[in-house]
């Protein structure tokens, strides 16, 4: 016989790296059981067999012979069999995948109690009760049909699909008729009658008696397991969240123990060290006679952990050992579930326990100071999505306001302003210097406008996927969405909140991104620490330095020491590159032209567009020449020593006219109504020449730069002579050219001799040498698939992955983001947008093609990224993994970038020494 | 020493297929030599010194040697030294590379000639003379002087770059001197006197005296060839012709022999056969006492080859031998060129003769006929753009009609219409039915409205890359450029023409695409009889059948048993089906339903987009479901037992509305007024709701899909239940659902699900089966790249090469093609524009990634293409080698698709076998 797959594990025979086979939860109790704590016996069936089940609709060859042999030593290690009439072993049945994912199967508690063994179960509890001193018989009886009628519920409900409501409805009835609302009232005789309710409910639905078959309970509560990785719910979120379909999920047998025996049993949660800041002490909540539901259905209150000390000081001492072994263990925070039944403290599950955003940067560097990690771990411990969330802006406290309602956290940041309840109004007091938070149930495309001039956006309706959600973090602007305790009425222009408050169009509100919450009036803005350490303004060295600063100065100082990639920041003003220079770019990895055509200088832009002649063009780009040449004298004395990529003019031209709708009614009108227009007329031809149907894809970047004479050669003049200018006043530019929207060499070739020609020429004169680099963006898909050819001519490429992620998937961001992502984004097309995360499959496969072609055939090729995605952390990582020089990003988000770059360089180093 | 990499081949080394390595003339030479013909001895240095050259910037080692000793053989040959005082040898050097190329130094004739060897070289002409019987001393000094006056004067200007017309300028004085304006009457006093004054032009230059070494002047000659490879129109010509940059240039050293020596001697050009009609006889010109560069200068008029049989019958009857011979060894119509040296024939070049495109298919079938070459031989000889040549519509002849002028043949076709010179005017005419031909000197973006309104377009500036050329190529409009004759005066509403004929606005015009000819006058349009035998109107098979028609059926009919490939017709309609099949699709490739949204149903379309309710628009859909399926129904009648590809809506909703900047004029005009607007302004909301800055990057194809609940559920319904009436009816309906526009494979699940659940209810209730596929489009560079995904939902790919090459490059065909393509083509950044011919390194790798990964996943994914690369013959060739199923192009283009699908089998199968 060919050896059979194992698919059955003693919790003895896993460990906490066997995720993959044994699910999350299997995994740590496995490495519990062997470190010797006290783990109730039992065993995990495999994603492996729950793969195999899916695949071919039926139990796997070998699965149930296996799980008897399990079973067998489980009963023999608790001495008792499953579902014996006498003294019962029963078990629960829970779901344990790698990820933990809603809409799953959770679990089946009580799996063995049938006619007989529930009579069983009643005489072994009021024995234990009399051995523990406090007999009971009425109260053994009581929890042993309480316990029968629970596993009927749970049972048909999630293995049979017997609607849930049916039994909430008899368990009502029984209350009703007993004249209580309290289950607790309900004594051995009601649940023995409800127990029969459910068994009718349990016929209708299923067309068959509830199973009494210990082992056929068990096995149809495994396959409902299994069955449950399809679950609807549970598809959405694998699509939502990137994780493979085909994983399957692992199903945890354990046998019972009981935290509802008496009052020498309990149940409770705890942390093995604050979640919130780090400390060391002891945090945690217990239930006595209470089973883990009771604690998550909120009926009793839970007591601190440390009243345990008084209830029960063996359990308590042994679970404050237990748990300093796990610290030390698992090296981190970790948060536990256990129980005590009658004074017997049993672990059911443990993991690395979940924490805020400063509490992460805290414990990190006190794990470090008490020797349990060494600082590259640290740096592991720590996210640039949480570093990113402590450089918001937070509301300070001690102001007087009230907590409206919280919604959910959608996007992050915190936003005051005038509640107004439509766009138009939105733009027009944001025009006259309102800031307003603009309220809606829910928005569609429609509101774009009123969101962009809105400081927030509040919605009543739609999750972090709905519209407003994924425009708002699209534009990084605060939002809270799906506050349902609102009753916005946006006709009457008001909202209504919880109590009957009432927010008019005007009143100040205050939405916090982070946390959800809405409060009534102006809750003061505080900036965060983080920033002001970046800022220079905080110094973590200071005696009195803010906790959190010095966490944050250790671990990015780490950082900085292991990242093997630069990080530049794309900056267009010496402010915004004297900012980012603060923030610890180490150059500039995009600095735009195209902003120096505007403002005043927009009229020779117009006139260089309009130009009858060679002569009326070459004017207007003279008078251009000086005021770029002093922008970028500007720039290199702020990145003195540091190289600076000036990205030559990228957008259609017809950008600096005006929109040619508005000013084809200006026209109309004004000819409807006899009033002159020469001028306007002229405009309006010139607006129609380059009008373009898809601007995004037209005359721009590299086209422009060959098809309009001398253009490009000015804005190359400019940089040149700028150069030259720093380098006489003893100042050290590095200048890199960067020529955009490159399809092909040929467009290269042909634009680099002419720069190169001119720098010479300027040089020459001005008797100065100034070394330069010349380059392109690549930001079409036909760059990155000629890269090899484009290399041959550029001594650096920069992935511009915003064009990128445009072309490669063919939509334009302002056009679809608001027009269908949260619809993609709800039915699971994206996890996330490609705009925030680079997408690999597609526009990182072309950013790998390019890096590897391109320095194939150049091996010296620097190679940055100059989008959005040099900014976000998932997208660093990959930067890293294809061996991109440097990432750029906005001056902002530097510090993420640093963070994220050091990470991905020690996680590298930690997998290439596995 | 390692071994030396042999540079120089003599004749007798060669053979034709040794093009890369000796170029094409002197592969032909070497051909021609082996074969035992008279060709003046000489040698070839490959163009592998040439690259060694240009590489190094001197000559290789060991070249100088190699040239040495096969200069000695020549002379041992030839009995003569070079340059020797008594008895020179003299030689040509000719430039020859594998493809020919404008904008190379071509020829330096009389290299040998000197001070002292022009004295031999009179002697040994007079000698010679004598022995032929006609001495005459005089010409024979006259003809050396004039042969040295020759060589400084080719020397200068192409060896050392002396400008032309200083020589020129000499000459002219000495005939003026002299008082003629005949060269042929400076007698050798002159012509001495003359070789003197260039000499001294020549040191002024050069600083230098005229080489007097025949060794230096033959190395100088050898350099200078090899430099002109990089010659400036020489490099601009590869980039436009994609001729790679480093093949280099060959050059072949020949023994001197001349035409020019006496009324025994002469030179001419002959075919093997006449390469207007493929017919076998005697067709050539002939010039006694010439040189080659006499008959093109054409100062005297040639004579019919037939006449030489009278003036030399020995020559003559041993040229007829020869040119047999050639035919026979190359099994194809020759082109030669040859030169009678006192009474001595010589061949001096031969190569495959060009022909036009419907003697390429009668030749062919000929040549078949004849027993040398079969079929498969016979398909090679044709292409697919001959084959469209003939396709086009002609001028009839016997018309009186007045031929104007010649142009450029841009664009092909035949148009008629009147003369306009304004695209205002061609616009408003044509609207009230006239047809325009539009006039320009030059056409710019802005006569765009012009050029789809005229029949055809006649430009008196710019060649076949400018403007008006490019545009028109990209409608498939008739286009005549560059007719320089005419003086287009646009203001006066007129142009001139050659003697002062004036053609003013509105006289009718006729022109010729396919050959520059400019008419006044309307010339009768026939069709093309080759149209007429693929519509079925012309029977090959025939007595009197058309020899051509006869010819393309032979050639046509072996093509289709010889392909590999299906080609099918995108038909949007069942006329065009049925056009298509008379064509020879073997189904629809792309059956768009977009214009089934058009005319009187558009009302329904803008129900559905202004729909307030999901009531409203479930009503507009199910008003359109009738009419849809009415459209299957003819459509899978016409193409009964052949594949139908249906696309699901592919364009953004608003095409269906008004232009935005046009509505908004109107309401704000009457808004100005105080007309009435409000229906309007209800519509300008719709509008501006659905409003995108770049539409091809927006809300369009599946997306929509996705968006709007019940439009691709309606399109499939409509489908299948054509399909299901058809069935019942006894037909054949062979349905492809294709979906438009996917990126990634999610979208396409959730389509495919629904499409199935729909066709399945169909089906159902109908109680009829209907085979159906569901595929996508590959339009995307992210499907492409993640076509391996995409293949686990779709059951065939059809790549949308229009689009991908859209997004692949970054740019809208219709912003850019008008605006940028001309300068990138005179630029050489394109050799043809991509959305013409599939560019193979972006799109085309993107092609063959999507095909590679989509069959690795589903092995018998069905492949095909339905861009209007299709139908181009470069690109069909590509879509064989990648392995696609099935091209799909508009049905005029299906010929032309099987043809070259025909041929690509056969070369491919050729090449195997090699």
């Amino acid at each position: 016989m060919a050896s059979q797959t194992k698919y059955v594990y003693d919790f003895a025979e896993g460990n906490r790296d066997m995720k993959d086979l044994l699910g999350g939860k299997g995994a740590n109790l496995a490495e519990m059981t062997n470190l010797g704590l006290p783990v109730p016996p039992g065993f995990t069936i495999t994603s492996e067999a729950c793969k195999a089940y899916l695949d071919s609709g039926e139990t796997p060859s070998g699965l149930a012979g296996e799980i008897g042999e399990h079973l067998a030593a489980l009963e023999s290690a608790m001495g008792k069999r499953l579902g014996d009439a006498d003294d019962p072993l029963l078990v629960s049945v829970r779901s344990g995948a790698k990820f933990s994912m809603p809409g799953m199967m959770e679990t089946v508690l009580n799996v063995g109690l049938n006619d007989e063994s529930v009579h069983g179960l009643a005489r072994q509890a009021g024995a234990g009760a009399e051995t523990a001193g406090g007999a009971d018989p009425a109260a053994a009886e009581r929890f042993a049909w309480d316990s029968y009628r629970r596993l009927i519920q749970m049972f048909g409900k999630t293995v049979c699909d017997v609607p849930g409501d049916e039994f909430e409805h008899a368990l009502e009835g029984a209350k009703k008729a007993k004249g209580t609302a309290n289950d607790l009232d309900l004594d051995a005789n009601d649940l023995r009658a409800l127990v029969d309710a459910y068994k009718t409910i349990f016929v209708r639905h299923t067309g068959r008696d509830f199973p009494q078959a210990p082992r056929e309970q068990l096995d149809l509560a495994i396959n409902a397991v299994f069955e449950s990785w399809n679950a609807e719910r549970a598809v959405l979120y694998r699509r939502q969240e990137r994780i493979p379909a085909d994983l399957g999920t692992a199903v945890n047998v354990v046998a019972m123990v009981f935290g509802n025996l008496g009052p020498d049993s309990g149940t409770g949660v705890a942390f093995t060290r604050d979640p919130a800041s780090g400390h060391q002490g002891i945090y945690g909540d217990y239930l006595a006679n209470a089973q883990g539901e009771d604690v998550v259905a909120g009926i009793r209150n839970t007591v601190p952990l440390q009243d345990l000390e008084r209830l029960d000081k063996t359990s308590y001492d042994e679970l404050l050992g237990i748990m300093a072994r796990l610290e030390e263990h698992y090296k981190d925070l970790c948060d536990i579930e256990f129980t005590i039944e009658r004074g017997k403290l049993w672990m059911l599950q443990t993991r690395v326990g979940k924490r805020t955003a400063a509490a992460a940067f805290v414990i990190a560097t006190q794990l470090v100071d008490e020797g349990l990690i060494d600082l590259d771990e640290a740096l592991n411990r720590v996210t640039g999505v949480q570093l990113a969330q402590l450089m918001f802006p937070r509301f300070g406290e001690g102001a007087e306001v009230e907590l409206l309602t919280k919604g959910m956290n959608a996007s992050p940041g915190a936003a005051v302003g005038r509640a107004v309840f439509d766009s138009y109004t939105a733009v027009k007091w944001s025009r006259s210097g309102e800031k307003v938070i603009l309220v809606r149930r829910e928005t569609n495309p429609d509101d774009l406008d009123g969101m962009i001039a809105a400081q927030g956006i509040l919605t009543s309706r739609g999750g972090k996927t709905s519209h407003a959600a994924v425009v708002a973090r699209g534009m990084g602007k605060t939002c809270v969405c799906g506050a349902e305790e609102l009753d916005v009425d946006t006709k009457g222009r008001k909202f209504t909140g919880p109590g009957g408050v009432v927010v008019e169009e005007g009143d100040v509100i205050s939405i916090d991104g982070s946390s959800g919450a809405v409060y009534r009036g102006e809750v003061p803005v505080v900036p965060s620490p983080v920033v002001e350490y970046f800022e220079g303004q905080l110094d973590p060295a200071a005696e009195d330095a803010d906790e959190l600063v010095k966490a944050v100065h250790r671990i990015m100082s780490h950082g900085d020491e292991a990242r093997r990639m630069a990080v530049r920041a794309n900056a267009d003003t010496p402010e915004d590159a004297e900012r980012a220079r603060r923030f610890g770019a180490q150059g500039i990895g995009l600095c735009r032209t195209e902003h120096m055509f505007l403002g005043e200088r927009r009229q020779y832009v117009e006139r260089l567009i309009l130009a009858d002649s060679d002569d009326e063009r070459e004017k207007a780009l003279a008078a251009l020449l000086p005021l770029q040449r002093e922008d970028f004298v500007g720039i290199f004395a702020a990145m003195d020593g540091l190289p600076t990529t000036v990205r030559l003019l990228d957008p259609p031209l017809h950008e600096f006219l005006p929109d040619i709708t508005e000013l084809s009614v200006r026209v109309a009108v004004a000819e409807a109504r006899g009033e002159a227009h020469e001028n306007e007329l002229r405009l309006l031809q010139a607006v129609h020449r380059l009008h373009e149907q898809n601007p995004m894809l037209g005359l721009r970047g590299v086209r422009l730069g060959i098809v309009v004479p001398g253009l490009f050669a000015m804005q190359v003049r400019a940089i040149i002579e700028a150069a030259a200018e720093r380098r006489k006043a003893g100042g050290d530019p590095r200048v890199e050219i960067m020529i955009p929207l490159v399809d092909a060499v040929q467009e290269l070739e042909l634009v680099r001799e002419e720069a190169e020609r001119i720098a010479h020429e300027v040089c020459e004169r001005e008797g100065v040498e100034v070394p330069y680099l010349i380059g392109t963006m690549i930001e079409l898909p036909r760059a990155a698939l000629t890269a090899g050819q484009i290399a041959e001519a550029a001594q650096f490429f920069s992935f511009g992955t915003n064009d990128l992620t445009q072309t490669t998937w063919g939509f334009s961001r302002d056009d679809v983001e608001a027009a269908f992502f949260s619809a993609y984004l709800e039915r699971g097309i994206f996890g996330v947008s490609p705009f925030e995360t680079l997408d690999r499959d597609g526009v990182g496969r072309l950013v790998r093609i390019a890096s590897e072609e391109g320095r194939a055939t150049r091996p010296d090729l620097k190679l940055g990224i100059c989008g959005e995605h040099g900014g976000d952390p998932d997208s660093v990582h990959f930067f890293h993994e294809v061996g991109l020089d440097y990432v750029s990003c906005s001056p902002f988000r530097v510090p993420v970038a640093r963070l994220e770059a050091g990470r991905a360089a020690v996680q590298t180093a930690g997998s290439d020494s596995r």
